[in-house]
């Protein structure tokens, strides 16, 4: 796992958001995701939905694309990848909402998708790695 | 981004709602909205979908269309062209609700889609551009 | 646009109710709705999809397909037909509930919807035409 | 219409639900319905959906194939049908909660869809046929 | 029927949940589940997704699909079967919420889909079976 | 099997082609195909689906739509029943080439499809039944 | 029937083919045909496909939307509509080889599709209607 | 790999082909195939479509149904099944033509399909095994 | 219409084909084309696909994509653009074969694709403009 | 571009084909590609597909997984990737017959896919690289 996932999420450039006074989404689909696995080192791969309502900031979309492809060859199990992703975007964005979906391609038969949502509480509330 | 936004709202013609007492729901979609990358100059497309409550006043469609022709060949970044839409419609039309999204074709592998929503609150909040 | 929308709505048969103590829903899908567009004479198409609850009455399925194709050679806009479809069959089965939606095919590159929905409030509540 | 409608319930077969302490959902989707049109005595066909969930008992399913059958040389209006077909399932399994729902094919150019749901009011609510 | 249905929840390995303080869920689909039909002997298929919302403890994918072949030469009814494998979970898992749904292939001409969710009760209220 | 079968050929209506000089295609599809299963006696459903070339006669669409359901309640198989309703439609119509596909619905987890073909060949060809 | 195909035919406009020492193809699909059932009056609606190999002559798009608009009122066969298409087109525009083909919408539970070709042979060798 | 294969093709009954005398295709597809991974054990499912032409014989749908089934516990390669089927039908059946193709569930991200046809040509030709 | 199609080809950039030796098949979908109706000013929309086998040159993709985006504010027939595309490419690439399909958004209800193919022969061979 | 792609051929490990005496197809999907692309060091995703006609060896699947993933971090050219799969393939199975289709995700807009095929030629007819 990525001891420097702290700097990844500083990857990501933001812009102000020139409609602050409204409550509005946007939603970005990133379906290029590929990561290896971290048993046997193989590949797997999935696309990444984000959703969130912007506060003060916006994703840049070129820096996400750098910041999704900087997860290619390292190793991430599902949940663990959904919910880094989660914490690194509300850490750059600090949004009113935000909400990722990773739904990762089939393994031994088996398809699976990780949802998961944040909505103000602070970051810090997950345990420690 | 263009200066001239307020007089280009003044394109989109109107005729008198025949059923007021009513609430209901036009919805209209425009698979054929286009404009360029201001980072880049290089051409977007997307689909411009409106769902409005009429108050007093209806949008005539063939107005919609030259309005939506008008940013061809104009800059436009995702979140601010779907905002923009918003607040010219809602000039245009003083609706009673009124949700605009805007689908965007891929760029750089990420597809994105932006979707703001107009409930009664003055157009004026929004920041200064 | 018809003078004669109130005979019309008579041509519109019904049959009692069976089950007259239970709300239930009959969806009834018209593909082949066709009128002319009061602009310029040109033929415009779409899909009539009506969901009523009955109270007393149901819709006798041949009727409304009469009623459907006497729209064919009369000139209607898309917001107007919608909602006067709604008060016709509201005065032929005072239903306890109805929700009539148009979905028209693609004219200048836009495609419209309209939805209008009956709650038991009077027909009365319509501006004049 | 069947007279005999009492009795076809009683040919669903029914086993004891073996969780009675949980509410869960059991949806059966038989496509192959076919009965007549009691006007013109031609055939229609549909999709009958049930969604139920079980108190003390389950339905049989090749029970339910066979009463599904017994309308085959029938005449029944979709509406009554669809009510119909609710009643004898309530008569039989006593359920928490039943959903039926009817989608006939295309006649006349129309399709219609009923559905009618049992949320434990009694049967005996329907008027007299 | 398995007598050894409890031996078989242990199949199930589990990791911890690394993100304990957020509910987010995960969804896994199994279209590759087969069983016997306890009457005739003669071979079922279907879809078993199941999504959770982990407490402490997350499921690990290889035993999990273990787990699902394990049913692969047993006679179990529809209804059993999923119900079977919402307790077998619970009891691994101790989730916050679970469904499991179970997508049957067609029988006889009828398809059959059967939900069931946990919400916190205990699971020992079933009946012994 | 129906011994009747030449006199339900006979009740196939025809026109006369206004094209005798031209090869062209007639594609006619029937989705409300039933018969019963010689063996079970249980209802099987199917798509039937005729492209003739015609020569001095076309069908006309109302006498096949009946000639259709008069298989309602008749015992057939697959393979006889297509074969023999090419042997109907060459006997009424004498075309210039047909094809016949019957597309049956999956009974036991199998689905059966059967095409068979005529040009011009005598239809007396086939073995006695 | 229209006794008046051959001014029809004169509707459709053509412009030169500025590639004339190419073979190429030009498909246009006209999916809102509507004409009148000869027998019983009622609509019919259908999808009209054109495909053609210009020689001099390439047709006008706007006539012929005019052309496919002049059958609204009028009473047609399937077969003979697609032909007398056919015959049209080839008088307007000479081409090196054309296909219609007419999709009409299901009646009586039966679809039907036409397909007719043009290569080269003189249109006169249809019979007198 | 089945020692039994010879006897197993015994199992196929069929019965007489009614029309000899035309050349007919008879397509069946099995999309409930399961058998074992030789190497690993795992379980394998896939789709099994065969079409043949019938000469004397037809094969029986139930006895196809349970050849079909025979192979649920035993390991098999995907290119040795498929071909190893088509020589049992050949056996079986001696059709004028017969196609078997197996599609294959995926595998490490992988998926497979295998194509065996038989053209009149002797069994005997295949490598001893 | 643009006079200044030689140049425009002359953007096309090409890189030597490593596989001269070998027929194989390169094909590139460009949904994305817009341009104006000459008779209107209206854009257009259309998705334009090549298909072509090397013979030294290969087409590089941004210098595609910039000769694609090159129409953008220009008036083009759709016959004529899709043919002079094919010449242009022609003159950069010298290929052994292309094939040239514009498939153009719904214009008045109609729908237009245009295919044009160069085998060999030289491009001279069109009509001059 | 690998320098080292005979060795690259090597990974591939084949088993014996137990029907050499008979022409069958094996298709492959491997849906899972990814390189880097040679000019902007980006990520390139695509979908692989073979069908051969094994002579005398069939490629082993897993061998042929691994394959696939060695391409993960080097750079390639649509064109030149698919061509040297090609390549590699003959050297390894000396297939009858091979087809190797490469579909490759959009990049500025443009979908790329490229087929090469082998028939018994020698491989070493390509140009020296």
């Amino acid at each position: 796992m990525s001891a420097a996932d702290v700097p990844r999420a500083d990857q990501l450039e933001t812009f102000p958001n020139q409609f602050p006074g409204r409550e509005y989404t946007v939603e970005i689909v990133c379906p290029e995701f590929t990561s290896l696995c971290p048993k046997t080192g193989q590949p797997d791969f999935g696309t990444i939905t984000f959703a969130y309502t912007p506060a003060k900031l916006c994703v840049e979309l070129k820096s996400l694309k750098l910041y999704i492809w900087s997860f290619r060859n390292e190793g991430h199990f599902f949940e663990q990848v959904t919910n880094q992703i989660l914490d690194d975007l509300v850490r750059a964005l600090s949004p009113r909402r935000l909400r990722v979906e990773g739904r990762f391609k089939v393994r031994g038969g088996i398809t699976t998708r990780v949802v998961a949502r944040y909505r103000g509480e602070p970051v810090a509330a997950r345990s420690s790695r």
